[in-house]
């Protein structure tokens, strides 16, 4: 079977964006992405849609049939990918299952979610939604998830409340670099820590902001990349798992299941180890995130990762960088288009395209928690150069 | 690259299931596939899950998830698939991708939708927002669209009035012997043509119910059904196409080009023709819609399916007998549901399961209309005996 390849990569402004809707910013990232490819419109196979909630958010469905239309790519055949948080994932791992099977020669994935148009209580009622009704319908959402887990964890581990600030103050810093970034301001530990309690331990910059944005590749067999470039990625590990959707049913709170078996997953297929691994963007829609994904994907031992952090392992200029794109943290998390923000930044460092971010990196690989990990999907980049 | 097999099917009772929800449709269908594969939930390594508007009806997103668990699935990779009223073909598609792709070497695929607790005008709401706004915000629904088109074709291609009713009458007739179908109840022309008018020339008989509801597939390699069994369908063609989004901008009302896109695309991976086609299962939501699609995939010239009808052929005892499964009339249509129970269709004709329905088939086609051929999905199946 021949590789799946990369050969274009957009995103849009991440931010609040006033006077879009989720139909403008999906057409911005698809059409600059054609561009950036070189690939005509009417080349493009199939086009598939990352997003969770449009008709939730917007009262509008049937969004990738519209896209096909606005972006001249009739008649493409469509579908629209929702995987929660993680479909920008999802959708990477069905563009690349499109081009892999033979079904398309040129695959267009866009990814997009269009939110701050909503309060916060309307957003966190939509994504509530996501989680076991035994659980949100409790009043258990994904934040205080994310402050019960951190709490377990810091105490467990021993690990100083600190650590979980130093994330967020990397990942600021990683952010001021990224032209699309939502926040591109620096923050220090001082203001992270005391910024206001949402799900104590956890306090405002812990979590990422509530984001408009959109995203997208451009995927196709590598004999066919190479008629169009000689720099393009390759895909060379791709791997999703659940873990249990009733997350207080699982065994270890700091051992995120869906995170351990894609990357299992992702690692075998690619020939890979951690080890081999030079840039990783990972989902830190809660600050402890980046902790249990690093954890399960083998980058550190349990219960390590936080020292890892505190010695600067993980920034632009340590052993393996993590979320240079400032990540969902300074970056954004509009939900459908994250998991494919993570691969267009990963695609940008393998070929030389991250401007003031750039890494040095042969190998890349992005981790998209859909949920509380209830479902996750790793994806492992190659330089093809 | 291997073929791919069909291997299990089932649905569960279409209609209004008044103390089930979501989630408790897609299990039934899921657990009942299962058995009906003899396959263990452990070995299922993609589970996808078609479903337009869970967040939208229900309140509910990440039912992929859900069902993960609840049928003891996990850590099995799952995906929603929306290509809203095609959701179901979306999800043939998907599921045979991740097969003929070798991400996954055991596919369950579960189609569900619940409506009917929600009002009629709820309902139509929520459909009516798969279309472009400049239509649906100027109140042009999709019924609407079938009237208009409905009233093009009898006075173009010289058709009498009768001849919808036909299809109608035909389909109420297959369901009677659809112990799974909504209505089990045949009806008269007479019935059909004096029924209420809903967008003329259209009446309620001509017009699919809605419909609560959840059917499932189970797909493999060749080489792994083999080892279940020797009675399995093959998937030799699947492909789909989009039209043009906004309805109104199309050349032809009468031809819908996704429709012809995704039959010649399925014909050519096939290496059929219509004239191989034993039985068929089209998207007749609207009766107009049954000889588009009979026009579109070759089964007659434009302007001429009505005469085919009308003269029998496409009875269960004619020379192409379509919709034996009573069709999305008399069956029902759970949008996300209704493309995947075409293809249990397709599958229980091929390996003799379709009871006293059954027809001689050794071919089998399902084509699965998205909106108002917004995108649509045609596959053929072949029987392996």
């Amino acid at each position: 079977m021949e590789r799946v390849a990369v050969i274009g990569a957009s995103m849009t402004q991440f931010g609040q964006r006033e006077d879009e809707w989720i139909l403008d910013l999906l057409a911005e990232a698809g059409l600059e992405c054609l561009e950036d490819a070189g690939v005509d419109a009417t080349d493009v196979e199939h086009l598939y849609v990352s997003n969770m909630a449009s008709g939730e958010f917007e009262g509008q469905t049937g969004v990738m049939n519209a896209l096909a239309q606005d972006i001249d790519a009739v008649p493409a055949y469509t579908q629209r990918i929702d995987q929660t948080s993680s479909s920008g994932g999802a959708g990477i791992y069905a563009a690349w299952q499109s081009v892999a099977s033979g079904a398309s020669e040129m695959t267009l994935l866009v990814g997009g979610e269009k939110m701050t148009h909503k309060t916060t209580g309307e957003s966190t009622d939509v994504i509530a939604s996501l989680t076991h009704p035994v659980e949100y319908k409790t009043g258990v959402t994904l934040p205080s998830f994310a402050g019960l887990t951190a709490r377990h964890y810091l105490e467990r581990f021993d690990a100083p409340r600190e650590s979980l600030a130093k994330v967020a103050v990397k990942n600021h810093e990683n952010g001021v670099d990224n032209p699309h970034a939502q926040f591109r301001k620096e923050i220090d530990e001082e203001t992270a820590l005391e910024s206001p309690i949402v799900a104590d331990p956890l306090r405002l910059y812990d979590f990422c902001p509530i984001t408009d944005g959109s995203a997208a590749l451009m995927l196709c067999p590598e004999s066919v990349a190479q008629e169009y470039t000689d720099d393009y990625a390759l895909i060379t590990g791709i791997d999703g798992a659940t873990d249990t959707h009733v997350v207080h049913e699982r065994e270890d709170p700091t051992v995120m299941g869906g995170v351990v078996e894609s990357g299992k997953g992702a690692y075998e297929m690619s020939g890979l180890g951690p080890d081999d691994i030079d840039v990783a963007e990972l989902h830190d829609m809660f600050t402890i995130l980046e902790f249990l994904q690093m954890e399960g994907l083998g980058f550190a031992e349990q219960g390590e990762a936080w020292k890892l952090v505190a010695e600067g392992y993980t920034e632009t200029d340590g052993e393996l960088p993590i979320n240079t794109s400032g990540g969902l943290k300074s970056k954004g998390h509009p939900l459908g288009a994250s998991g494919v923000a993570q691969g267009v930044e990963i695609y940008e460092q393998l070929v030389g395209e991250a401007g003031p971010r750039q890494v040095e990196a042969e190998t890349g690989l992005c981790c998209n928690v859909g949920g509380f990990g209830n479902c996750v999907i790793t994806t492992i980049m190659e330089a093809a150069r």
